[in-house]
């Protein structure tokens, strides 16, 4: 039995407006020429139902069908917990529990030939899943649904999702500053001689402490480790005349937060650095970073606030070592769009939110990141995190 | 930038084992008819490969060709880290870093098109693919690999995987004893007043506390609750005179823990229950899950420890009370295979792991279950959980 990390993610969103998305949804269905969305768990769950269940190997599955009312079809020990679900209790959704030696797959299919029967609508045989699916569950449908063609739910809810409203933004200012408080606790604390894994066993101890739900990754890139982006910490201990770059997050109320600081461990002692290369590395991302989150306001394309990070990077000779995307989008998903990279020319809108990190890594030697959530205001940015953007030269 | 729960799993398994286990999956795949298999971030990635990569949109995926090199296609801001895998150090495997701006399915198609060329072999257009890859990837494949047939992966590995060996049963008995000792720390602490949220809070500190990378799951049923065994724990208070179930498990060295125990909280006071009908409850699950743990051998057929279960809880009047399967295998994956389940005849083989859980459950008023992980040894079963499964009457 098992309940998997981020289960416990409940947006607190009432029925009534849960109600207006999966009306919205069954709309958009609609329009798109769809017979049904096919919702797995996962974020998509969560923003159409406000359910969070366990991602695992017997079907959860919701329903939204072009017309009529949407079924969540779930495996019958999570049946008293799926009811419990404020769109269940207001019968905006029916409960459609399965037994452990039922085919969940023939149930999803019968739904979705009932609904259509009482909507008085053909089946077209054509079905929008969620991203995040297993591919083992698209398999199985492909096969009980012979024929039908599926496409990627996102394309269908992504001019949904990626507007957030006013409480959507709360919850992610509230992330924010809950990881900001973690980096000032961490970046003030003791740091010399303990390994990568210690401090990233505390960062997630803190992000629980204050509020986080999920403390969803820790990456503490020491030394020669800081210019690995993704860097897995390690059992390597820390030296003083050192960068480190933190890049913390999990979620709060389901909402992510993600914030970057690079750190310079000097042990007291102003001979052990910074040295003048990392400054002069430091103060190039600096810029990049405040001149890319200056660029953000509706109707500036995404990849234009790549180009500024990417040109004031590359003008200093460093393009190659900026070896990834500005940003990913963030809200019930850890990234989810817009993605801040070449090649995406969609329009900036009011309410977006989303990451600005600009990084310069010298492998071998050392890196350096510095990440913000900035929501795309009315009139420019409006930046979540609160901790300095300086170079954080610490004792540790 | 984000790191996701788990990543951090790294078995210590070395490049010789790693190489031995790509080689047998070459050859399964070339018995199947397949051309190659393609994994992504997951268990079978860990057990093929040793690597623990973040599960997000960037693609990440182990090609294994029927003939030739595998090839581990991965986003270019972790290609320092996948270069730092043994089996890439060893030469095994070849590392294709790919930038944000390409599209990594070409890559992957023209990597088995290569390989397909260099082993004179012709593309047959048959792929297997893990089972836990994202719907969206899948969809990519199936465009990119036009024509082509797909199946799960677990239909090649499953053989393998399923079988532990020594090193992995050690890896799931260290976990099982960790997560034995946070059961003991819990059951003796205070109890009474706190919310089901404060006590999972705090069994997710023990269980990394006690050696855990990942505490994944962290079930606090109290009450009512204890009757839904997906619960997922709340701002409820917990109250002398009701049982609360503890289900708790997260990984050691990428292999899961899993165990549930039952408490009674009587706050110090035996006129606060246990009342008549749990303790009968009780005895009733006890000796289901003792006799389905004896019936534990090699030949056995999985259903017929579940059937053990079943036939002991229904001859007492619960059949419809125990609404969920007796057990499912765990390793890499916290659920995986063999299910313990009817419908599922497959014989026990010596070296496979899974968990023996019942549970009887009276919706509205209470319920238990009993968990450990038992090893299916060459002459019967190993128990894994050292934890008293009498039921654990404290003061709370």
């Amino acid at each position: 039995m098992t309940q998997a990390t981020g289960a416990e993610a409940r947006p607190s969103v009432g029925a009534g407006r849960l109600a207006h998305r999966l009306s919205r949804a069954r709309h958009l269905a609609a329009d798109a020429g769809l017979d049904a969305l096919l919702v797995g768990v996962g974020a998509d769950l969560l923003y159409l139902a406000g359910y969070g269940a366990p991602p695992l190997e017997r079907l959860t599955m919701l329903v939204v069908p072009a017309a009529g009312r949407p079924s969540l079809v779930v495996p019958r020990l999570e049946a008293m917990a799926a009811r419990a679900i404020a769109v269940a209790e207001a019968g905006t959704v029916a409960v459609v529990p399965w037994d452990e030696t039922d085919d969940p797959f023939a149930i999803v299919r019968v739904a979705i030939a009932r609904d259509a029967r009482e909507a008085g609508r053909a089946i077209v045989g054509a079905f929008a899943v969620s991203d995040r699916l297993w591919a083992t569950f698209l398999l199985r449908l492909q096969a009980e649904l012979s024929g039908a063609t599926f496409e990627p739910l996102s394309g269908i809810l992504r001019a949904e999702r990626v507007v957030k409203d006013p409480d959507e933004i709360e919850l992610l200012r509230s992330a924010a500053h809950a990881a900001d408080r973690v980096i000032e606790a961490v970046a003030h604390g003791r740091l010399i001689g303990r390994t990568e894994l210690d401090v990233s066993r505390e960062i997630r101890d803190r992000l629980l402490a204050e509020g986080h739900e999920v403390a969803a990754f820790a990456i503490v890139g020491s030394g020669p480790n800081s210019a690995s982006p993704h860097h897995q910490p390690t059992e390597r201990a820390i030296r003083a005349g050192e960068p480190i770059v933190l890049d913390i997050g999990g979620t709060i109320a389901g909402y992510g937060s993600d914030i970057t600081r690079t750190l310079w461990v000097n042990g007291g002692d102003p001979a052990k650095g910074p040295d003048h290369d990392f400054l002069t590395l430091y103060g190039v991302l600096r810029g990049a970073q405040a001149e890319a989150t200056h660029a953000v306001r509706p109707g500036v394309p995404a990849e234009r606030v790549d180009a500024v990070a990417r040109e004031i990077i590359g003008a200093a000779g460093l393009a190659d070592r900026f070896i990834h995307r500005t940003g990913h989008g963030i809200g019930l998903e850890e990234h989810e769009d817009p993605y801040i990279v070449a090649g995406n020319d969609e329009p900036l809108r009011a309410g977006m939110a989303f990451s600005i990190e600009p990084g310069i890594y010298l492998e071998g030697r050392y890196g350096a990141r510095i990440e913000d959530i900035v929501v795309c205001g009315e009139t420019g940015p409006i930046v979540l995190n609160a901790v300095t953007r300086d170079l954080l030269v610490v004792h540790g």
